[in-house]
């Protein structure tokens, strides 16, 4: 059952000056949760404008239970994109746009948005126009949960959002998921917030997709070694080095290590697992000599 | 010494609607770095934007080392906001734009401001109206870090910006107080990121300041009580309860205890201490009484 889910394969994104994609494969399957991971400008929102027939990749192919998307209405119809992008009429009233959803997806669930508004105190007597950046997220995040699609795509869903509405939608987010198992596909900036509920993450990095892995997997491969910098130099010798530091007199080397086990560790060094989001910062920091270029 | 710095005194601003900050008092001293928390519409911009002068109070008094700020040049002069709002025309270059900081606060940093853009990434000869959310933040960051300013205020710094990005920011920030030892003031809705850096903290809920406290000190007084709901409840008894949830067959209470020391624990409790961001988030949930109403 390989061609089950939707299966991105080699999509290029040609711009005239910079190329947005460079072949990036990738399978979304049903039922879970993924994290899409990468830097402003990195390509995940072109990836999935793609997916959502927004705009058209210059080459490759997208399917969706192993049949070509394009011109797919069924699937196009099972694919829903929240992204920061305001697709609606500044003058209709909310309540009113819950409908125009309905009419695109076949169904909505009216009573569950609606207790959603109430949750994040949203009056939906409001037009979309008066929003603030932060309710204007909070009405799309609701119309995301609510819509029927068996594929939730979120492109920075919690722009403007305070702490309180943040934890609140990362509740509801997993309360959903375990009532209608479908999958939801999160790309954030605010990684440490999701880290605990995205099962699988990729990071795309200027275009090209270097991590596709199981995040708990993934999590036992970074490692912060600490000591003097001979000592952290002599240890780290074959390892795959991200990243160093200068922290006073000690200097810091962070590590990838493909099996996840570091050699036996000497009393003049110390080492410590890294959380998802500094593991991010480290596999997609510029390489210092690009910068010193 | 207690008229040293900047102290607002019961500041009030009336809209025709609401009132937007009720009788709200602080100081801000030299040389330290301050939290002003608050969540969606608590009134935080309208603060700062009062201490700045582009907006004016409906009643109180900000003085500035003890003398009136109002039509103080001179106060004026020594403050620095930063803030969602775009204050530059679009079509002018982000080097020129440099040149109208130094005409107004009479020096500007232009190594610094582009050593700092260096780092960034930030190409100074675009123009400002080109920029995304995430590089227009980065150039205010810049210009904010290299003015002379004894005070600098920081609205929603981060807005947009990637890990990586807003890391590094933090470190500059860090770098630069530890150079010129003024006052940073950060508004921000990513409060476990600032927890460690900043050493005061403000916290307005509806208007009113509710915490005026240190963070180590306000750190001690928060934790999170478990166990069956008869058993919280006993033990909970008499202490401020902020609010409470159900985990399973569990029940957990969230408690601020004034002199941060808790009764001896029970074998069927367990207590754990809250990080500023859970803290924050218990203080200034809405009552649910206010919600069921």
């Amino acid at each position: 059952m390989t061609n089950v889910g939707i299966q991105v394969k080699q999509i290029s994104k040609h711009y005239r000056h910079r190329d947005a994609l460079k072949g990036v494969s990738l399978n979304f399957a049903p039922g879970k949760i993924y994290g899409l991971l990468g830097r402003n400008g990195a390509g995940k929102s072109t990836l999935l404008n793609i997916i959502a027939n927004r705009i058209f990749a210059s080459s490759g192919e997208i399917t969706f239970d192993g049949v070509a998307f394009k011109n797919n209405d069924q699937a196009l119809g099972q694919c829903y994109l929240m992204s920061e992008v305001n697709l609606y009429p500044d003058g209709d009233k909310l309540s009113r746009l819950f409908q125009n959803t309905e009419l695109f997806y076949g169904s909505f669930d009216y009573a569950y948005a609606h207790r959603l508004a109430r949750k994040f105190e949203l009056d939906l007597h409001q037009k979309f126009g008066k929003l603030s950046t932060g309710y204007r997220s909070i009405f799309k995040l609701i119309v995301a949960l609510a819509s029927p699609t068996r594929y939730v795509f979120f492109d920075e869903p919690v722009l403007g959002l305070d702490a309180n509405h943040r934890e609140l939608f990362y509740r509801e987010l997993v309360d959903n998921y375990a009532k209608t198992n479908r999958t939801f596909v999160i790309s954030t900036h605010l990684i440490e917030e999701i880290a605990a509920m995205v099962e699988h993450v990729f990071i795309i990095k200027s275009g090209e997709l270097i991590v596709d892995d199981e995040v708990e997997h993934l999590l036992t491969q970074g490692y912060l070694i600490t000591g003097t910098k001979a000592d952290v130099q002599a240890y780290c010798q074959g390892m795959k080095v991200l990243g160093h530091e200068n922290l006073g007199s000690l200097y810091g080397c962070y590590v990838l290590l493909e099996d996840g086990t570091l050699p036996a560790t000497p009393a003049n060094i110390t080492t410590e697992r890294l959380d998802l989001q500094r593991l991010f910062v480290q596999l997609t920091n510029i390489d210092e000599e690009e910068l010193d270029a």
